[in-house]
């Protein structure tokens, strides 16, 4: 079970909008943050660091929820609800400048801290929702 | 068991900062929607129509989660996890008109559709996460 997001939202991941992401606690209530989104080949790809709280949500139950609201008119806004299908090292640290390129046009991002490791979460989405 | 929002971070509800509202859907995982929310005496106010998603999936399962990033500075922001203490559609016609002169500058609130009740979800913070 997949869903696309319609061509016309995915200008919404070339805008600098943030992506509200939500993960499930282990007592499976839920848990929202800001994230940097990316979106890759179908799929919205989310940084991370090892050791976080949704870090550690996503490695016990991998369905999450990206909402992402469009900074140039708060009334249009895509919801993505699906799973993280792969979570990987791999290119997390090359992604992260990416994205620092992307939301602060920096080469290199800056925020990093001394011995964290980077993490690349790769969401499938199974539900789309749309509006505006 | 209950949270504080720091005085700090009050303006957030001030402005015309939108924030993200999870829910869960029947089987456990996180649906998440823009909303425009209310601080009222230490709770957070969402409101909605009776029947959709959000309202649904609250009278299920009160656990939400409520995240809002500062218009001004979107690396600042208030998340908020708890539980719906209050579900009611008393004054949530009122309330819903005094969101649209937040947001909206508008004295009576404009996308009402026919038919539709209004109702009140008021959430009692249980955890205060907060950022820059």
């Amino acid at each position: 079970m997949s869903a696309s997001i319609p061509e016309n939202y995915l200008d919404l991941f070339k805008k600098k909008a943030f992506g509200s992401l939500s993960t499930l606690m282990p007592d499976g209530s839920p848990q929202t943050n800001p994230v940097w989104v990316d979106y890759q080949n179908g799929e919205v790809w989310v940084n991370s660091a090892l050791g976080r709280l949704k870090d550690k949500n996503i490695k016990r139950d991998p369905r999450v929820s990206v909402a992402v609201i469009d900074p140039d008119n708060p009334y249009r806004f895509v919801e993505v609800r699906g799973k993280v299908r792969e979570i990987t090292q791999e290119g997390a640290p090359q992604h992260i400048d990416k994205m620092a390129k992307k939301y602060l046009d920096k080469d290199k991002y800056p925020f990093a801290q001394a011995g964290e490791q980077r993490v690349l979460y790769k969401i499938t989405p199974e539900h789309v929702h749309t509006m505006g």
